[in-house]
This record gives structure tokens, sequence and C-alpha cells, in this order.
């Protein structure tokens, strides 16, 4: 309820209304719940603010995130607020053909991570999700000082979010929003399952 | 991208399909960013789950959560999902007809709960968002025995998320699943502005 309010006013030339509108790159992290869905959550302001939006999902199973993919989808077909478009990399990506040949995570990531390039260089989109984008980094299947350098340099006004543990260092010091999602308690600690409209 | 396994099972019982479908209490607190924004990513898919849900927000000011609000209004209207209510504090109950006196922020969130405990009593949905009601629960607007007794006992398969800093430790004690948004880092400590589409 309390509103924020900055403990600094910088010294940069820009008015506030241009500092309102600085482009952020936002890292979810943490062994909490909340990572994706606190992204997911943003997606929906920036639908609201007429932004087109872009789910890269690194994720082996297509199973997760199947609600929020067809909200998100739903609320893209409205044509009320911004576009919606979801890659997954679960099922390969769908810019790529390639039937029946084995898949292979690290080099599907970096094909991911390539695409991601393109569209910051061609201010693609206003608003990435990059869901479980950590793992990729963490894993050596991309570039860590890549992945930086582009993100921070990439032009225009394009809102970055990156989910997932064990965010880097570089990614957390490049970033303007860290937050960690700590967990205190999880059903699953009592043996409870995952639960349908929860989870999934 | 780690799938959770749970760590105990439980001898209640239950089946695996039913412990899936066991009601959920979450509490989202903590000094950072995306207690609210996770609890409304969840309502995605709640909403793909096809179910009723409701949001109360006890907040002052009614332009926080616009852009939440048009998304999951907008979601609601398609039909394809499950329906969506909104309630907004800030503005007065929809349903108390109230005009011309001067508010009384205690009493108006008196009036809330008392409304959530009718619904949870009716189970007139399937999942709420209590949003920023910890504030309620620390002023002493709301009684918090009485709020941990119907939360705990509350009938059926209702969902509850309630958002909010310093989290009673009562409710903690009482919710299935609990998740500290710790701050990292933001931008309004180096004197950046709210972001539109980023923070509303």
């Amino acid at each position: 309820m309390p509103q924020g309010k900055p403990e600094v006013t910088p010294d940069d030339g820009l008015t506030t209304r241009e500092r309102r509108r600085q482009p952020v790159l936002a890292v979810h992290t943490g062994q909490g719940k909340g990572k994706s869905t606190a992204a997911f959550g943003m997606a929906l302001r920036a639908w609201s603010a007429g932004w087109s939006i872009v789910v890269y999902q690194f994720v082996k199973s297509p199973k997760w995130r199947v609600g929020e993919e067809a909200a998100l989808r739903a609320l893209g077909e409205t044509g009320k607020g911004g576009a919606v478009t979801w890659h997954k990399m679960g099922e390969g990506w769908s810019w790529i053909q390639r039937p029946g040949t084995e898949r292979d995570h690290a080099a599907e990531a970096a094909e991911g991570w390539a695409q991601i390039k393109r569209d910051l260089a061609a201010e693609a989109y206003r608003f990435y999700v990059l869901d479980e984008f950590t793992y990729p980094m963490k894993w050596g299947w991309v570039d860590v000082a890549d992945v930086v350098a582009t993100l921070r340099d990439r032009p225009g006004s394009q809102h970055v979010v990156v989910t997932g543990r064990d965010a880097h260092a570089d990614i957390v010091a490049a970033a303007d929003l860290v937050t960690d999602m700590t967990k205190v308690k999880h059903p699953m600690d009592a043996g409870r399952k995952g639960q349908q409209g929860i989870e999934w």
C-alpha cells in the first residue's frame, strides 16, 4: 500500500516523464514460487499499455505454463491491448523446421537466444519474458557476456524480464530491478502435490 | 526448470488426484516487488482452469493495478475461462451505497472483510485475491484470529492468495504456500521513477 518514492534524484538531465519511460531489465530469481508468475503478471500491465509481448519459454516440458499461455494468448486475441507471441523450446522453436531429429537442448537454447538477439535488434516487441533463461546461462548453453552486453545495449524502449533460479551475478549487476523469491513454506514440503490451477 | 517433488508422502488416505485438488491458502509477502503481480499471474492459471475469480483490492488509490484490472476483466469478458469480479476499496466498495460521506479506511476494510466472509461461506468463487490485505490485518482494522479461523475453515475448494508486506505470523502459520519477495535491487534506489507499463 505504501507508494515508493525515489531515495535519490539523479542528475541525468531527464524529466520525470522521460524517467518513467526508461526501458527496464528485471530479474526474478530465488528458490521460491512466483518468479515466472510475476513476469506473466507484469505482462498483464504491458498488454493493457498496448505493448507487443513476446514470451520465450526455455523449458523442456510443454506441460508447464499452459494456463498462462492460454490466458495471454486469449488476451492478445481480444485486440484490445498488445499482441502476444509465445515461443516454446519444449516443442522445438516454432520457427525452426527440423522434424524427426533428436533434440539437443543446448543447441535449442542457443537458437532461442539467437532469435531473441534478432528481435531486440529489430525492436520487434516492447515487452519480453525470457522464462527460465537463467538455466541456459548457468549451464553454459549461451554466452553470459554476450547476453549481458546485448541486453544492456538493446535499442529503443524494450522491457525485458528474465526468470529462473541462480541468476548469474553479471545479469544481476546489469539489471535495473532484481527480486529474489524466497521460499518460506511450500505445500510440497508437507507431501502435498502440485495443484491444478495453482501450479499450472 | 526443475520440477518439484514432494519430500514426504503424507499418510492422509488421499489419492494423488485428491491431493492435487486440495484448496490452497497462499501468502505473498516481503519488501520486494512481485507480491500482487504474482497473485494476478496465478489468476491467469485460475482463469484458464475455468475458475471464477474475485479480487478484493485493499488499497486507497484507485490508480494502482489498473493494468491488471483491465486485463483480467478483458479475460473474464472473453467467456473462454472463468468469470472475473473486481472489488476496489479505493473507490468505496461497489456494493455499499454511501455517497457524500467522508471515508473511513478502517471501517471500509472491515466491510470488505465481512463481504469476503459471506463469499467464502457461500462458496461464491473458486479463486480469491485479497490484495494488500496484510495491512488491514497489521493495523487492527480486521481481527486476525477471525481472519485465520475463517480462512482455515473455509468450505469446499476455494483458493485464496493474500498479498502485502509484513504478513502476520498467524496467517503465515496457517498458509500452505508462503513466499517472501525479497528486494535485491530496485530502480527507485537509483532515483528512477515508476515506469508506466511496469509499475502500473
